[in-house]
C-alpha cells in the first residue's frame, strides 16, 4: 500500500456520522493496516500535512494518531527524514523450536485497497482445551442457573430479609465512612465481628474458642478452600461422607486432593475397616445434620472420630451445615467443642441466615494455627469487605440476627409441614421423608428402580426444581434414590400447588414399576 | 462417683452468682462428668426430684438438663427404670489399625469429688503439621499487616474516594432491596454491571470483548486462581515473569503449578531460548505495566507472543495491573485486544481504582469458554455480591467512576513527582528511578551490593512502610535490589518528612561501600 492508497483506503472507511471520533476511527484503521500487513514494516507514512489534506480532516488530529502510533510503537519517527511502520512482526526465529508449520501470511493489500489478507481461522477449541481437572470439575458441576423457587433446596427466604434494617445500619456507617474499613483485612477480619460470633457461637452451637480463633471468610468454599490449601498435598487423602456436598467435592478435587467417600448410617460417618487402615489427612464431615441426609452424628461417633484423629494426624473440618434451623432438639454440641487436640477446623455460613448473596462465613482455626490461617488467607484471597462486616456487627449486636433466625425458624417450620402434609396426603407413607429435623430442605425417598435424575429433568420441563440424590453420591448407580426438596424458599400458599405439579412427574416417571422382558 | 458424690460435686462447682444460668452450668458440668469418665458408663443417675433436692434447684431444671443429655446422646432413659450414663467411650477396637499407643486414660474421681482426671496434653503442633505447599504459602507470603501510610505500595488513597456519592447510590438501590440481588449469582455477575465494564474497557483499554464475555469475580486473585483449576493441571509449567508480583506466585503454587520465571528487559517479557524450548501451559503478564518494574511490552514482543502461544497451545493471562493510572502517554492496547485464537484470558480489578475492600474485579473470558468460566466460577466459590455489583453499575453510569479516576490520577501525579523530587534532591541520580510512568508505587534503585531486604526491616523499625525488590525474584540472590514506595496513599505534605527518614536508613544501611577484608 503506498501513500496514496492508504489515504484512499482511509477515506473509504472512514464514517464521519459515526458515534466514534474520527480521530479514534482513523488511529484505529492505521493499527489494523499495520497489524495485518496491509502497511508493511519500513512503509514510510505521508506527511501528517498531506495525510490530513487527503481526508479532509484537520492536520492536529493527524498529528495524534502519529504520536499515538509512535507512543504504541507501530511507527518510528526519526526527526527530518519522516515516520515508518516499525517491523511489529511476530517474532518467528524465537519460536523454531518445535515449530508447527506458519500459520500466519503476512499479506499485501491490492491495488484496489482492498484487503488480500487471509489471516486463517484461529483453530476452534471446546471443553478439550480445559485441563483435566478443569474438566472433570465443568463435568460434574452442580450449581444450578435458578437460585429461587419452589423446590430449590438450600435457599433461604431471601424476600424475608430485613432489608430496610440492614439499610440503615449501613447508611450509618457509610455516613462516617472510616478509611480503615475501606482497606484490604489481612487480620482476619473485622474484630468486633469476631469478638461477637464467638460469644454468638459459644452459646448457639457449643464452640469453645475465643474472638482471635475467628477468621472471617466469604463462606464455606473459601473456608474450606483454605483449610485444604495450607493442610494438604496435592494427592493427599480426603474422608467425604457419601453422600455429601458437591461443593466441597469440587473444591477438594480442583486443589488436588484424593477424595474418599466414606458410608453414613444413622449415627453418621460410619468408616470401613479399608477406610481406617489407611488414615487420610483430611476428613470432612456434618456431624449437626448430615448433608443432605439429615443424621445427626452420635456422641459415641464424635468421640472415635476425634480420638481416630489424634492417634492418626487426621484434620477434621466440621461444617456445622444448616444447624441454625432446627425443628425439633436443640442438636448437639460441635466436635469443636470437644476437641482439645486442636486438630479441628470448624466452618460455618452466614449467607443462610440472612441472604446468600453477603458472601460472608467463617471458620474457627485451632488456636496454634490462627496466625498461619491468617496470614494463607491475606495471601492467597486479599480480603476485604471490613465495611460489610461492620454492618454484621451492628446488626448482631443490636439483636437482629437472633430475632430474624428466630423467625425464619417458624416461617421456615410452618412450610416444611404444609411440605410433608402435601406428601403425606398424596402418598401415605409410600414415600419416605428424610433429614427434615433441620435446615432448608427435606429428601423425598424414591424406590430404588426409579432415576431421580430423569425426575429432575422432567420436574424442571414442568417448571419445578428439585435436585437428585445421586448427584451427592460419588458411586453410579446410587445406593439411594431421592429427591431434594428446598421449602424455605416456597411461599406458603405455593407449596400445595407445586408439589402437586411435582407428584405428578413422580408418579409418571418413577413410581411405574420397572418393564420387565416379555 | 455414686449419687451421692454427684450431688457434691455438683454443688462445689455451681456457681449462683454467675452470669450463666444455673441449667446451663449443671448442663455444662454433667457433659464434662460424663467426657472424662468421672461418670463411667452405666452410672444410674440420681432421680430428677432427689438431684434438685440436693442442689436447692427446681425440679424442672434438672429435667430439662436430663431431656437435653438424653437428647445429645450423654444418657439413655428407660422409662420405669431411670436414667443411666451411655458408652459413648470412643470405640477403639474400630481404631486398633496401625494404633499407636492409648493416649486417653479413662480416669475415676477421688472420694473427695476432686477430679483426678489426667488427660494428657495435646501433642505440640506447628508449622510442621502444615502441608508442604502450605509451609510454602505461608514461608514466603508477602501480605503485610499495615494496609495504609507512607510507602506502602500498591494502596490507592481511600480517604478520598467519594463514599456520599456511593452511599446515597447505595441507599437506593437498598431501598428497593431486590430479592434477585440478595441471590447467589451464577451467571458471571450482574448483568448491567458487565455491559458497562465493557463499554468502559472498550475505550479505556482497547479491549475487544462483548458483555457476556465480562466475568465479575472478587479480584485479581480470584481470576487468576480459577482460570489456573479450569485450564492447568498439577505439575503443569506456567511461565511467571521474574520479577512479579508475590500474590500471583502464591495463587500459581497453592493449585500446584510448576512456576517458570521468565526475565523481562526494557521490551518486557524476554524468554531465553530454553524457555522457548518447554512451551508452558500458561504465561501470566503483565503488559501495559511489568510490575514491579513498569516497562511496558513492545508491540514486537506481544504479537511475538500471541504467536508462540497460538502455536503452541499456550493460554496467555493477561494482568492489566494500575493502567487507569498512567502519567504520560495512553497505554498501548491490551494483548486481549490483538488476540484473535481465543487464547488470552484478561483480568483487572476495581479496587485499585476505588477502595480494595470492595474486592471486586473481572475477567474477560475468550468467547468459547464463557460458560465454562461462568460455571467454574460458581461451582468453585458460588459467588453472591449482586447488590454491591448494582451500586457499582450506578456509579460507573453517572459517570462517577470516570471522574474519580481522572480526578486520583492528577492527585497521584502530584504526590509520584513530590516523592521524585525528594529523591533528587537528595540523591541526585546516585538511585536510579524506575517503573514511575503508570501506576500507584515507583521502583527505587539500590546497588549491588545493598540489602533491600535489611533495608525495608530498618526503614520498619523507623516507621516507614517499603517493601525490598527482592520479595518479587524468585532467584536468590537477586539481580537487581531496589525497594518499592508506593506514593498514592500518602498525603502531600507526609511525602517528604516520610522519604527523609527513609533516606537516612538507606543512607546507613545500602549506601555504605561494602566492608572488605582488612
Amino acid at each position: 500500500m503506498d501513500t496514496v492508497i492508504l489515504s484512499d483506503w482511509l477515506a473509504a472507511r472512514l464514517d464521519r456520522g459515526a458515534a466514534e471520533p474520527v480521530y479514534r476511527q482513523t488511529l484505529r484503521l492505521m493499527q489494523q493496516a499495520i497489524l495485518t500487513g496491509q502497511l508493511p514494516p519500513g512503509t514510510k507514512l505521508p506527511s501528517s500535512r498531506t495525510l490530513a489534506q487527503d481526508l479532509g480532516i484537520a492536520r492536529n488530529t493527524v498529528l495524534h494518531v502519529y504520536d499515538q502510533l509512535t507512543a504504541e510503537g507501530y511507527v518510528i519517527s526519526t526527526t527530518g527524514s519522516g515516520t515508518y511502520v516499525a517491523d511489529t512482526r511476530p517474532d518467528t526465529a524465537a519460536m523454531n523450536t518445535r515449530r508447527k508449520p506458519a500459520v500466519v501470511a503476512v499479506a499485501a493489500a491490492d491495488s484496489h485497497g482492498q484487503s488480500a489478507t487471509r489471516i486463517p481461522q484461529p483453530p476452534k477449541r471446546d471443553l478439550g482445551d480445559l485441563s483435566t481437572r478443569g474438566r472433570r470439575l465443568i463435568g460434574q458441576a452442580g450449581v444450578s442457573a435458578k437460585q429461587w423457587g419452589a423446590f430449590m433446596p438450600g435457599v433461604p427466604d431471601v424476600a424475608e430479609f430485613p432489608a430496610r434494617t440492614w439499610s440503615r445500619l449501613q447508611a450509618r456507617l457509610w455516613k462516617e465512612a472510616n478509611p480503615d474499613l475501606l482497606t484490604y483485612a489481612p487480620g482476619g477480619g473485622y474484630r468486633p465481628l469476631r469478638r461477637a460470633l464467638s460469644d454468638y457461637l459459644r452459646v448457639a452451637r457449643s464452640v469453645n474458642c475465643t474472638p482471635d480463633q475467628i477468621i472471617i471468610t466469604t463462606g464455606i468454599h473459601q473456608s474450606i478452600d483454605l483449610a485444604v490449601r495450607l493442610l494438604t498435598d496435592v494427592g493427599d487423602r480426603a474422608w467425604v461422607e457419601e453422600p455429601c456436598y458437591w461443593g466441597v467435592r469440587s473444591v477438594l478435587q480442583s486443589s488436588g486432593v484424593t477424595l474418599v467417600p466414606v458410608p453414613v448410617d444413622d449415627e453418621g460417618l460410619n468408616p470401613r475397616e479399608q477406610d481406617l487402615q489407611q488414615p487420610p489427612r483430611l476428613a470432612l464431615v456434618t456431624p449437626s445434620h448430615q448433608y443432605p441426609l439429615g443424621m445427626v452424628m452420635s456422641l459415641a461417633r464424635r468421640r472415635t472420630l476425634l480420638e481416630y484423629a489424634r492417634q492418626h494426624n487426621v484434620w477434621i473440618i466440621e461444617d456445622d451445615y444448616d444447624s441454625e434451623f432446627r425443628y425439633g432438639s436443640r442438636p448437639l454440641a460441635s466436635l469443636q467443642g470437644l476437641d482439645d487436640a486442636g486438630q479441628v477446623i470448624y466452618v460455618g455460613s452466614l449467607g443462610k441466615m440472612l441472604f446468600p448473596g453477603l458472601r460472608m462465613g467463617y471458620m474457627i482455626a485451632p488456636e496454634h494455627l490462627v496466625d498461619t490461617f491468617r496470614t494463607g488467607l491475606a495471601e492467597l484471597y486479599r480480603e476485604g469487605q471490613l465495611m460489610q462486616q461492620a454492618v454484621m456487627t451492628e446488626f448482631i449486636m443490636d439483636g437482629h440476627l437472633t430475632s430474624h433466625v428466630r423467625r425464619m425458624r417458624a416461617l421456615y417450620g410452618e412450610r416444611r409441614q404444609i411440605l410433608i402434609d402435601a406428601i403425606t396426603a398424596r402418598f401415605g407413607s409410600e414415600l419416605p421423608v428424610m433429614g427434615d429435623e433441620a435446615g432448608l430442605h427435606l429428601v423425598l425417598g424414591l424406590p430404588d428402580h426409579a432415576n431421580d435424575r430423569a425426575v429432575t429433568v422432567a420436574a424442571s420441563e414442568a417448571g419445578v426444581i428439585v435436585r437428585p440424590l445421586a448427584s451427592y453420591y460419588t458411586t453410579d448407580p446410587p445406593p439411594r434414590r431421592g429427591l431434594l426438596l428446598g421449602y424455605a424458599c416456597v411461599p406458603n400458599d405455593r407449596i400445595g400447588p407445586a408439589f402437586e405439579t411435582l407428584a405428578r412427574v413422580i408418579e409418571q416417571t418413577a413410581l411405574k414399576t420397572p418393564t420387565r422382558a416379555a
